[in-house]
């Protein structure tokens, strides 16, 4: 059903898709020496038009995890574009090297583009501030891993709503599963668009807040997603730094939390979580990482069509 | 007869080692899930001195497609170059690590220097404006497979023919096979270097003939290539400028000519072939980046003696 | 024993240590076919935060030799690091892809914080002018199989013994084997640091002389272990300059030596050893290189618990 498709949008999948993707995912985790020779004889093309260490090793390792081989590169001046190539042209090429490409662009769209001219699957790793589709499916994952549904659940999402692409991305996702309620948590300054709270919360009456502290919602969340208060979004250094520090998580907050509550984040963080909180149970974002290798593993077999 | 070679010029093979090649990308090309193992347990080192994607994607996906390894690294500043190391000392080194070596270098005459001191077969992927003998192979075997011949052709070569090395070296080539014609259709200021014009087609009595329009050859023509008017090239920018656009293929050229000419390019194009003509059956550019990864695999392997 | 283990200093591991990995590596050296498939599923993730060409593709060719992957990256830039990122977030994360890591880094003691955050082994590849634990492990195994032992030798440092981290380990592991002599060679500027003298060579009673000229030691060395003359560590260019030049061998030089003697050099030699001196039986630092990828497939399956 997945063969040969293009995941350039997390609202690209239908729901059953994303079943079909979280089913293999935990298939691979319970024998994952099962898959190591799945993809033997295919080679991913990793085209990272912006450096992305985490998502470009969590790509690379999934597909050697599976047998295949990965060519690529990890920085744009070692590409063609300086040579003044279109998208179109080096997608064609690369489709004639590889079974599937990864691509990261600092614009918005590129992957889209791609994939119109694609003879083999796209997957977006991530275009601008835009769409991380494998990021909302590792944070599906996680949840499901270890909460065991992905519906009835309040979501507390923290920090920088305003750009953080991927908890715009996991509210549009959680949205379409039942009964879900949203605490969002932020400065004034980077509340979530507009175009969400109208188009995705208000238009499907999904149960939703808006707060300024952490401590007026912790005690009634299942889920808490952290963000990254990236320094490259704000116009000017002195919001950064008014805000950056604002919303730290800590073991005094944890406190308020209910015991099964678990901790997303995206990665990578800066100071937004203590490092004394890691050693909480609820701590669940490095275990996120392992998981987004697993959920990265089985969206390359279905797209390859060999599961 | 190929173990151990080097391949530094594409005249260093004989026609009966491109023979010997050619028909094995065939083989390949036939039944590629044969040479899924093939190099099992060899490493393919890429050296490139100066970054070249396609190139390197190429190279890398052949091996990885033989099932082999590849190890190396894109970019000048990444190697030990910058700790005032000899070529001589490098390439003894790699051939510890590896089994095959590709080497791309911004200087002139550098790959050649390095196979002197080489346990391994080293291969020229591209030494300044010189030679780039798989680009050769890749124009031959996509010749070969769409024309079912190399000889008895009319090829006519467009663009910059004064400093693009992929013409000099097909050129070379194809001169070496009975009956070639040869239409070289430039500006003034971009003709062939006069030493390929004398040593090369007068001296072996090869018919050819130089004109400045596409359309007064177009309808003779077997073969078309075309080349990218490079900005590197010029000396100054009003020149590029003036020159860039004269030599454009479209549609409407594409209507002059016959309807099993093919047109070639060694990509990448920046826009000396309108898109429109991508959709054209004679436009094979695509194609032959296939056929460039199909017979770099032939050429590993016979360089490593495994066929 | 070694299963598991970080490998940060080479006096982190024992003497039993050091043999299980030689002895190990003396087997893949006699039957590297065998390893063929050993690592199969592995894979290693590559963490050059400094670019080191060497260093770097003897660990992917040693991985890539025993059937494992690699994932990685070779330039700070190209990391996570520029998001501001800890080492200890980055290597929790790196240990949810691969199942060992290799640590090149700026910073000493960078890779002893790796490992007290990491569940996966990891290995110094080289922090700032500190610890390069397996440049040591190939100097004993080049040692071993080239002399037949590693106690009872007469072994001469000679070039930059204040700044070259090479030898201050070599020294320190050479001095646990019994009855081996040293003869120091430097400049005055460039003598081994005190720390070593006194707490190394001193307090074990080792027997040990400064000599200024190469002349002096030739005919008592078994050992003659040369090294670059760096020009990042000097803070002017014109005691560079002065000094680089004092200590270079030649033909002229080796007459003087044993007919035994084996000439060392950790690669890459700028001018410190005349070409002329390569063809020489004496000069295996050529042969250096190889042992090299050859302890370090030792020390991958030990680390991993496969041999």
């Amino acid at each position: 059903m997945l063969k040969g498709k293009n995941v350039i949008d997390p609202m690209d999948l239908s729901l059953e898709e994303l079943d079909e993707i979280l089913n293999l995912a935990d298939e691979i985790i319970a024998e994952p020496n099962k898959f190591t020779h799945a993809c033997d004889g295919n080679v991913l093309a990793a085209l990272f038009y912006e450096p992305s260490t985490r998502t470009r090793l969590s790509f690379e390792a999934a597909m050697c995890r599976l047998g295949g081989k990965v060519i690529g590169f990890s920085e744009p001046n070692a590409s063609s574009v300086a040579k003044g190539e279109s998208i179109a042209d080096t997608i064609r090429t690369i489709a004639c090297y590889a079974d599937v490409a990864v691509m990261r662009h600092p614009k918005e769209g590129a992957p889209r583009v791609a994939a119109q001219y694609s003879d083999i699957p796209v997957i977006n790793a991530g275009d601008g501030g835009h769409q991380h589709p494998t990021q909302t499916l590792t944070d599906l994952l996680t949840i499901r891993a270890t909460m065991g549904r992905l519906d009835n659940l309040t979501i507390g999402c923290c920090g920088d709503l305003k750009f953080g692409r991927t908890v715009h991305s996991l509210i549009k996702t959680l949205s379409r599963y039942e009964n879900n309620k949203f605490i969002l948590i932020s400065p004034e300054e980077l509340e979530i668009p507009e175009y969400i709270r109208r188009e995705v919360l208000e238009k499907r009456n999904i149960e939703f807040k808006q707060v300024r502290t952490m401590e007026e919602a912790m005690d009634e969340l299942d889920i808490l997603y952290m963000t990254r208060v990236q320094r490259e979004r704000f116009f000017n250094e002195e919001d950064y730094i008014k805000l950056k520090d604002t919303y730290i998580l800590d073991n005094e907050k944890m406190k308020l939390a209910k015991k099964d509550m678990i901790v997303l984040h995206p990665l990578p963080r800066v100071n937004e979580i203590s490092y004394e909180v890691d050693n909480d149970q609820r701590a669940v974002y490095f275990k996120q990482a392992k998981y987004g290798m697993f959920v990265r593993m089985a969206l390359i077999l279905k797209l390859l069509g060999i599961y």
